[in-house]
């Protein structure tokens, strides 16, 4: 490799240059750089040093790390540092005496010390309320199965529903096959199928010997699947071939409007909620799961992670005597607020739509029906929110790859 | 049902009955029950009303609740409690005006005025060195394909596999069948595969294109697998087809036995690895998995829940600029540890050989090996510990099963 080219970067993303490395200066920890547009950066020499992209620290087939810092002889200092005449960050590490090339496109993408938050969704999260008239984000995807995998034609097609699902916890896709199966050709599109003793594809439909109130005719209150399990499913779909009958509505609420709502009506149930551990369980004829959990868990800085709410999957609370009827009380609180209209949308399944909601946000719910008046037939899978996540990024990546393609 | 027979309890499980109730008494919130070995134990009224077992709180069929408690015309109270001649406590609730029963053996069981940890795990958990001469836990489980499904033989062989798995992390079942894809029958008898973007059984063997450092020759640093996933898988299984090549010894650390080594020697260094959150980053030509976390996460009360450590599947370090070098401080010091021989185990697979290990804990590596120098074939699969848990469980209904015939 000579410098009149840019250096491998660690990954196989896409890194435009938006911005050129203009001036640099160091000491033997820290290189400090100035772009084109005026920002300033730091970076740590060991931070560098890790995340060379050269063959020394990465495996050119995998790229994968190989390196172990441990093993290095010292700490890495920084004996030189220039901007070579490709535009690259050109650093030489003591005591290795190395020179390692650093891309300027995945330098400021990187770039630590001015991020506000790396952490940040891929799409920013906004809550939704109900009511009647509102539904959810309804895309035509009649094509979806005649794109070829990862093209610019399927990527029209589900990227603004990875938008929705990743912002609303919500999307509607329509126009999709009936046949029975499709369903899992349709979620490889995205990833893969998150099996469980229910199976990898289930039916839900009233049928004979139940081992779900879902595989019954009656009414659901809202809920989200599997709160039985250590991490329950992040992903569900429902995709519906057949619907005849009279009534079992689908019934859907966006979780985190309902918990922020409690927080701000009723702090003190809603502090309950996010300390109580319940106890979810599955007590089946063949399998025997059971969890214990808060019915609403919030990450360190406050803000909503996840609820687990399943009335008809909960065993028997086990807790602190004197948190009983305080738990009880705040459930109880809670329930009201499912039943408020304002939070709930309402929606009639029509053969080949598909609906992919966040099983860890959202509530679902339905109405009951008359099991003899029709047909009623989803088909369902659950999947991981990593499969939208890399799926979307992806997606982000094909763009990002357009603008560099754009400007070579 | 009349008084004569024991009521229904509100699942599928066995309750054995260890104590007889012998008096009750009551306040309208609060009913007290005195056991024939002097415990005593005091139910919440709320408590036992969604608890019943009856038809209006249980669906039949399915066991699920069907109960809503909000929908109550308010707080159940207790207007009267009994013992019946078949031993049940009976309690009569107002307002609704309605008379359920409570099974002895359920009650003694989700006794939570004397719970000490409800949350107890079901095998207790004991860390563990390595060093010359220390192996996994092995069992002969020669027969497991030719048992039947569920039956008493089946619990022969995973039983104490189960326990093995749960107490300290890790098994190993030898003279297993080595037909390819045999693992998926195997895996089946414990619980659904966890299918990822490598495949529900992955080949674990240098190969051409590799798309991932494990699919080469090369060492590998004890690692757990897939920490770019939000939940990383709880189990990995690791069946040997084939090994006859120089070198690619397994080796295999418990994590918490590392960790809590770390706690002791470095608490400064472990309080680190504790907070700050690392990037895990698996950026491949078709998939992008990226998440945040801590290298060790601890539970609420500061015991280990898991680790997540894999050098070659982090993505750059993207936190507060002060916290960059304490972090690497602290990750080398855990990496120095990783390298003592004191805690590794090392072993050479034999084919039909299966290892299970607990994905959250346990790290495992290899040493490189010598690809023209015969042939070594691994198939993996991941599973979630529910599985495991699941399946034990119903190890112990079997068991209180067995009791309960034994006492009519």
């Amino acid at each position: 490799m000579t410098d009149d080219t840019l250096p491998l970067t660690p990954d196989y993303d896409a890194w435009p240059i938006d911005a050129d490395l203009d001036a640099v200066s160091f000491t033997p920890r820290l290189v400090t750089v100035r772009w084109s547009d005026g920002r300033v950066s730091r970076y740590h020499s060991i931070w560098l040093r890790e995340n060379a992209g050269d063959e020394t620290t990465v495996n050119p087939a995998t790229r994968e790390r190989i390196l172990d810092l441990s093993a290095l002889p010292a700490w890495p200092e920084v004996v030189e540092a220039e901007i070579d005449a490709a535009g690259a960050l050109c650093v030489t590490f003591a005591p290795e005496d190395r020179r390692l090339r650093f891309h300027p496109g995945w330098l400021r993408a990187n770039d630590y010390d001015n991020a506000t938050d790396p952490e940040a969704p891929l799409v920013t999260v906004t809550t939704w309320q109900g009511g009647p008239g509102e539904g959810p984000d309804t895309l035509d995807a009649s094509g979806l199965l005649d794109t070829d995998p990862a093209s610019a034609a399927e990527e029209a097609i589900l990227a603004p529903a990875l938008e929705s699902v990743l912002g609303k916890g919500l999307v509607r896709l329509r126009g999709l096959p009936t046949t029975p199966g499709s369903l899992a050709a349709i979620a490889q599109r995205i990833g893969p199928i998150r099996d469980t003793n229910f199976g990898g594809l289930f039916n839900v439909k009233a049928k004979p010997d139940p081992d779900s109130n879902a595989y019954t005719a009656i009414a659901l209150p809202p809920h989200t699947d599997l709160p039985t399990r250590e991490y329950h499913p992040g992903l569900q779909m429902l995709h519906c071939l057949e619907n005849s009958v009279e009534g079992g509505q689908a019934v859907m609420l966006d979780g985190f409007a309902v918990a922020e709502a409690l927080r701000e009506r009723d702090p003190e149930a809603f502090a309950t909620l996010t300390r109580v551990r319940w106890c979810y369980a599955n007590t089946a004829r063949t399998t025997d799961y059971v969890w214990f959990e808060p019915m609403i868990r919030l990450d360190a800085r406050g803000e909503l992670l996840e609820v687990r709410i399943a009335d008809f999957l909960r065993g028997p609370l086990q807790t602190a005597f004197e948190d009983v009827e305080p738990a009880y009380e705040a459930l109880m609180t809670l329930q009201r607020l499912l039943r408020d209209p304002a939070f709930a949308i309402r929606f009639t399944y029509a053969p080949g739509d598909l609906v992919i909601f966040d099983n860890r946000r959202l509530l679902h719910a339905r109405d009951a029906f008359e099991g003899d008046s029709g047909h009623r037939w989803l088909q369902g899978c659950y999947m991981e929110r990593d499969e939208i996540r890399s799926r979307y990024r992806m997606v982000q990546r094909a763009r990002r790859q357009r603008r560099v393609s754009a400007t070579v």
